[in-house]
């Protein structure tokens, strides 16, 4: 009745109840007398952990289990805690590889990551996120993946490199590191989807009853869904799911309430944990159902403040209980994806125990991964497998080189009104402005003076051509241009630019690339940066190469093109949102995102 | 990807939504203006809970989903808490059917039984179970059931109607209505077991793994252990298991802290809840793995107090806050079992619900099972399908009539030293005592100047035939026999009595009834209850019938045989479970459970 897994998994058990019950056998690691952090009782009082092989054996007085061999370490004063989970993330955000992010985000304590692979899933399809998900079972931490039913998010007003339903869905989840389906957000826009796409909510039931009924979660998503909507949305998932777009206190109220669980954004961007927190520092709320993810973080913060214990250090920060901040990052976790053999400290668990020095601080001195040290002093201490994309995510630009004719905006006439996107700093959401502009031999013109330049949006798989094109207020650049194979969620190619000769010459380069980020100006590449797999990711730099590299482009665009936001390409990328207000530019034009349907440039 | 049931899902979440995303279609039946026990965030609010066909649409205002048809229900005042869940419970100890037991049992608030079939699996083996889980699919509440994973609880020490073992698990497992194992005590005795019959190890971790695999529960038993045996006994279940078997606050600390689930027992016999809440009240631990459970109910406890309601009401009464209380019979069970559709009130969950007039007293005024009102004032209110055991577990007594030289206890010479149980009264422990005997040609002789009775265990499966015999102290009869096919966990025939004759009537009439109750005196049967489902259960009586059966049983010994002891056939069943300490009688045999050995009735 067992398969070799399961006899292989007898035996383990096995030897550890030989160490507890005979007096012959022993723990290989005792960690001596540490103040233990029992996420089960919301405790902290002083025990020894018991680890053999990758599992604990005990927590609790443990001089019965020390033999010859085992390597007893005193923790006097030192806490111990489950490591940290991040509940919802993207590896295509930080640029990094499942491999580079892992070296960067173990030694903050975090020893299981659920990412959404949504990015390269709409790039590349189930080859893309199989591969990722490959990748996964060579490093040393846990990473699973919710995977997406639906690519793309508005069908009819974008292109995806491949498009994503239910039919793909049993193939995915057949997968050991696939362990559900990942922000399902049918009811994002309530009214609209259910108006005017309804087989898309029969498709998603499909996928979300089938994965249910092999015991896999399914993520939602449900910004500013409240009462009705919001039951709809949970239903569509099948009455348990979770949000990490909670953005407002009552907006968690709410959710929480009605059995969603809240993740709590705290990411590199968007930065939701200290309202949604009120929840449970105002209102008193049971926090089980409370959880800490990031979504996106870069390379840089992750190098320079950490991962998930800088999150619980701010959501201590609110007033929480440390225990009852880091049960957001274990145990509520943990449950609520059934991965059950984590996120405690308890006997027969993977040893996965972060060791810390100071609690109020969240300062990590060391980690173990299934009963090996891993990290210690903030520096991962043991090799990391290499991992080799294979051919197939490569190449994902599919499209020949574009001329400055693709990216004109034509009218007649000397002046027309033209619709231009404002980029709001820090946000997804963006404003909408209709302008007066120029137009020169039937081209309209951008105005400098008004900050408003050209934006298009390049079909890059090579599945239609199709060019989107608007204007774009925001970026305050005074020449060149900016291109981007990043572009949330289809990653066509997103160019703005002051001018089309500049704009030609930043997408095509990014197209010659494979895909990648690119800065010009007079007709010269300053800066770029190569993201070979999916246009998404390098597998060709480390983490801190990656960080000093972003940060450069970031330099230039601001000192040689007179940019004035900050992290212009992450801007850009969500420029293409096609899911989030007011107005977003995809491969297909300027989306009206709340009614559903797509706009000219310029006003007729 | 969808089967049948998969695609009746789909189509009832789909009329789900529309009723909360169009304005053409309304809730069924809308709670209005209730008092909302919310088991999520921990509140009391007033809510209104709108349901559509068996499932809740939603809770919050409803006014927009309330149509020409829908009927509302102003519930003003009055409490709305998710349905009860008793999570581990026998339905041999009430010797009711899964029908007649959820007669009693819904109207008090429950709509969930998790049943350990292991009584009726000792008798009658898989068959036995799988029938009372077929009886589960008829009734209108949600039963589950957890199947014994080793069958006799002592291989070598007693003999059941059935062997049980990992063999039998695949097949029970996918049973609709089986969710997992029960009652897992592989290091109930640890040493022992660890030293005497690894073997049995071996075998429960094949069941262990098996079910984990299947992602149903392996369900756990560690009375009186601490630190590493407790360690061992977590890791035999797979790392998640629960304990019903927790009796004093220190050992519900330490369970709770090793991550074990305590079920809290509070039936009609034990009733460990006082105490074991010690740990939430004195120490203010976090309480999601707290849970209530009865464990063995009878049926005039059953009518005359309540069932889960009342555990809750106690609980109150011990200092937690009455939705602390609540969410131990409802979202805390539902996790640990992965019942995902109930224990809460929320969109999608299954529209169980009870209507409650008086927290502190949790007097349940109405009962809703999948959207129906089921019960009101204190009775059900529909009709309950007939369901017809089937003949092959009717029968189970398979051996032939008995005769005095069976029972005699022989010896040599005119007095010996005999070995007597002392039956302690509201406990399954016994004390033992020596005492010296009368020996009357050649067959010893009861002495009931002291209180010392024959006691036997007679095999009725037709295995063996094996004939256990030694003495007991405590029941006070001072005429007459008593027996009973009820007899923990194998379910022989046991008998107490002051006299041989009547001990052989009481026993024959035990095996001509095919199974039950019998009280005799000066050769003739005073009193009888036919128990003819496994010799355990009646088909044939309701449980008010039964309930007044057995108390006039009980009045019988007391008023015509002199018994002392109260509940006298509940104390004799347990004196033959051979797991607890420190003797018992089985048809093997006087047993020392401390030492995992037989001892003769005679000292030698």
């Amino acid at each position: 009745m067992l398969g070799v897994q399961g006899i292989k998994q007898a035996m383990e058990y096995r030897n550890l109840i030989d160490v507890l019950m005979s007096d012959k056998h022993f723990a290989d690691i005792v960690l001596y007398n540490g103040n233990v952090i029992n996420v089960l009782t919301r405790e902290v009082y002083t025990a020894d952990i018991a680890i053999k092989g990758k599992y604990i054996l005990l927590v609790g007085d443990s001089a019965s289990l020390i033999g010859p061999d085992t390597l007893v370490v005193d923790v006097k004063g030192k806490y111990l805690s489950p490591g940290f989970i991040d509940s919802h993330m993207h590896f295509e955000s930080s640029m990094l590889t499942v491999t580079e992010f892992s070296r960067l985000s173990i030694p903050s304590g975090t020893t299981t990551l659920v990412a959404d692979p949504h990015e390269i899933g709409n790039a590349l399809g189930p080859v893309g996120m199989k591969a990722m998900a490959d990748e996964a079972s060579v490093v040393p931490n846990h990473v699973r993946f919710v995977v997406p039913a639906l690519v793309p998010d508005s069908p009819s007003l974008e292109t995806a490199g491949h498009d994503v339903s239910s039919k793909d869905i049993p193939d995915l989840l057949s997968h050991p590191n696939i362990i559900g389906i990942g922000e399902l957000q049918g009811f994002s826009n309530a009214k609209h989807v259910y108006r005017n796409t309804p087989e898309v909510i029969t498709d998603l039931l499909a996928s979300t009853i089938y994965a249910k009924s092999l015991g896999k979660v399914v993520d939602g998503n449900a910004p500013e869904l409240f009462g009705p909507e919001l039951a709809a949305h949970i239903i569509s998932t099948g009455g348990k799911c979770s949000c990490h777009e909670t953005t407002t206190k009552e907006e968690c109220v709410e959710k929480l309430r009605q059995g969603v669980y809240v993740f709590m954004r705290e990411g590199s961007t968007q930065k939701n944990m200290a309202e949604c927190i009120r929840a449970v520092t105002e209102e008193g709320f049971d926090s089980r159902r409370c959880i800490l993810a990031t979504d996106d973080m870069v390379a840089e913060d992750l190098e320079k403040l950490g991962h998930m214990n800088e999150i619980v250090r701010r959501t201590i920060a609110q007033g929480v209980d440390p225990v009852e901040a880091i049960q957001m990052v274990t145990i509520n976790p943990a449950t609520y994806f059934g991965l059950e053999d984590r996120g405690v400290l308890a006997p027969a668990k993977m040893a996965d125990i972060a060791i810390i020095s100071d609690l109020k601080e969240m300062t990590v001195e060391a980690v173990f991964i299934e009963g090996q040290l891993v990290a210690s002093q903030g520096k991962l201490i043991i090799d990391l497998p290499k991992y080799t994309y294979p051919d197939v995510v490569k190449h994902s630009v599919k499209r020949g080189p574009i001329t400055e004719s693709d990216l004109e905006i034509r009218a007649e006439g000397n002046q027309v009104t033209g619709r231009c996107i404002i980029a709001i700093p820090d946000q997804n959401l963006t404003e909408t402005l209709e302008v007066e502009l120029k137009v020169n031999r039937g081209i309209v013109e951008p105005d400098l003076k008004q900050d408003v330049i050209y934006m298009a949006c390049v079909e890059r798989y090579g599945r239609n051509g199709s060019i989107g094109k608007c204007f774009v207020q925001g970026f305050g650049l005074k020449q060149g241009a900016i291109a981007e194979s990043v572009a949330h969620d289809t990653h066509n190619i997103m160019v703005a630019g002051t001018n089309l000769k500049d704009m030609v010459i930043a997408v095509n380069r990014v197209i010659e690339m494979g895909g990648g980020i690119s800065v010009v100006n007079n007709g010269r590449v300053l800066e770029e940066l190569r993201l070979p797999v999916g246009g998404l990711i390098t597998d060709e730099l480390t983490g801190s190469e990656v960080s000093a590299k972003v940060a450069n482009l970031d330099k230039v665009v601001k000192e040689q093109l007179g940019g004035t936001i900050h992290a212009p390409f992450m801007h850009l990328s969500f420029l293409a949102l096609s899911t989030s207000p007011k107005w977003k530019l995809t491969d297909q034009g300027l989306i009206d995102v709340n009614n559903f349907e797509i706009l000219e440039p310029i006003v007729k």
